[in-house]
């Protein structure tokens, strides 16, 4: 485990750990469900400013302490305070965080077990990918209390078939990772012994291939998401005849071609 | 069953029922498989701007008397017409009814026994959440006879992956409750037997919650998934930071906190 | 087969076969996979353009001959280049062929077999409909050699779930064809001894039906699924009123009332 001896205060409540090209960030709180407290939220923004220049880091895994992956923001510190500006300002801060994951050149991947929920939801369904244990569970369940999940809302009805992710909604009940693999909020599920073992054979086949390609991609990904079909494909032409002058992917393709293994550089 | 007496004739064809926070308005021309008359259409858009009003409702259910849901428009009665304006008429009446379901402040559940075709499908389509027997069919088949389903493919698009969507459309061809469920149409299908029970059930862990939340969180939902993500997140950041400040959201969050039952006032 | 005496060399890359109200369009380059080279961009795009105005076309298959469907770009011939315009130009010339098949008013199957990696993954995406043998096998393997499916990413997004679809595209692992099928990749897999049976019965469930509501109904499909809602309506309302102009629809609509059999002209 790497934590900055510069501020051990700020980041004790997410751990770091960089293995092989996979940076794993802990959630720490495992007392309040890893509950996205504000210094939670601040360190998780804090790691990703960092992992966005590291070069070192080919694959971001977000997992949680103790009995779950994350229960959604901190009631209780909520609690404290009466005033609109407040959240205004907390849930401005909590979406840059998750706006900041979604920026990250490289990919990130939720490695959920126990529960997620409400915000801890939103935090698998604005991941890259998720691998689930098949004994996790699943709810946007601030309906219950009468706060209606409406930042999740964003991430997990861009993911999920529309009365799905309406039902999740305003009924707030939990899904189990079956449904959440059928309905698209996870990639797969596996016994919990194995979560570990299949988080890193998926980063691994990220990994494995040039960053530059996988960069460039996950860029261009989320963007052309977001226009027109012959805006998207006018912009994704661009990209990709860019991507066709990175010396790795020359080399790649030549090797292919030679029917021989890539020599990577930049990776 | 409350069928206002002020207008007799505009709404036998729509019954209205309601128990307990639940709304049924029961599509009433099953000699016409509840084909969408004008009459029908005019009086599905009377209830519905009555119901965005009435506070005693919380949950509104969609239901065919007779063999089916809803065959879809009155075929007959449009062969009666023969100007183009009067179909841009017609549909836009059509249209209007079914975006103020979506703009009502309350869920819809759809309860769909036997077929939905062409309308009825769209009908289906466009509730927030819909159930079924699991003998129910649905189909796209206005292109039977030469007229495709336009305005169905709007809801039927924006809930279905692309290509099944597409299938559906141009073939006509019945699909089964198995098939929705798979492809997102419906939430879920049940013997028939089961059907009303399942539907209330659904409807009751709606209402369970507070109203305040459930209101604010159906039209943030729909109008955020119009946006990109970081006008998404901007709106529904604000949206929940007003949710703060409702006085049941903060007796829910305090229960919670506080490990009691909430005491709701507004709902 | 019907090879344009024309224009031989530019179009034996590419076999033609009419049957039935049913156009063929087979890639015949099996040596190289069925690699869409330069000169099979040219000729897809050559025969779209000639299908677009051609009536007596009502449905169009896209196959593969040989081991596979298609593999992709060819990498060799593009080896042979290295200044960036030169991709621009060629990723532009085949995301116009790509955009030319989605405005065809004839819908397109893709009629699957072996392997559809990269670019040929993209062509499966953009068809309207696809069907695939059970042993087919898709995969975005371009990050292998670190060039990015950035092009396939537009039309594989728009199909599949977020996250499936980022799956294929960072890893670039195979996809088999039962779960092409859940992630709407395609629409349905069968053993191949009827992959061509299959695709017959799928493009006649879509000839029994009148021209002018298919040509209509695709146009309006694509279209309005770029809109919002409420453009989506007004929009998709007036192409049906005009739908209800055609003499064919009149007809169809007149026969089902009277139940007997329509009588169509135009299709």
């Amino acid at each position: 485990m790497s934590t900055p001896a510069a501020d051990m205060a700020a980041d004790e409540v997410l751990l770091r750990e960089d293995a092989a090209g996979v940076c794993t960030l802990t959630l720490n709180r495992p007392r309040y469900y890893n509950a996205l407290s504000e210094d939670l939220i601040a360190a998780l923004q804090k790691s990703f400013d960092a992992i966005a220049g590291d070069r070192s880091v080919r694959v971001v895994v977000i997992a949680g302490a103790g009995k779950g992956f994350c229960a959604g923001h901190d009631l209780k510190e909520m609690m404290a305070h009466s005033e609109q500006a407040y959240f205004d300002d907390l849930f401005a801060r909590c979406n840059r965080m998750m706006q900041s994951l979604m920026a990250l050149p490289q990919p990130v991947i939720a490695r959920v077990h126990g529960l997620a929920t409400a915000n801890g939801c939103q935090l698998v369904s604005i991941c890259d990918l998720a691998v689930a244990a098949d004994t996790a569970k699943f709810a946007l369940c601030g309906v219950r209390l009468g706060l209606f999940c409406s930042t999740p809302s964003v991430g997990v009805s861009r993911n999920l078939p529309r009365k799905r992710a309406f039902e999740m909604l305003v009924t707030g009940e939990f899904v189990d990772a079956a449904t959440a693999v059928r309905d698209g909020l996870i990639n797969r599920a596996v016994p919990e012994a194995r979560l570990d073992e299949e988080v890193r054979r998926l980063a691994d086949s990220i990994i494995e291939h040039p960053a530059v390609a996988i960069e460039t991609g996950k860029r261009m990904f989320y963007r052309q998401l977001e226009l027109d079909v012959a805006a998207a494909y006018d912009y994704a032409g661009k990209v990709m005849a860019g991507n066709m002058m990175e010396e790795d992917t020359i080399e790649g393709i030549k090797a292919f071609v030679e029917k021989r293994p890539p020599r990577w550089r930049g990776r």
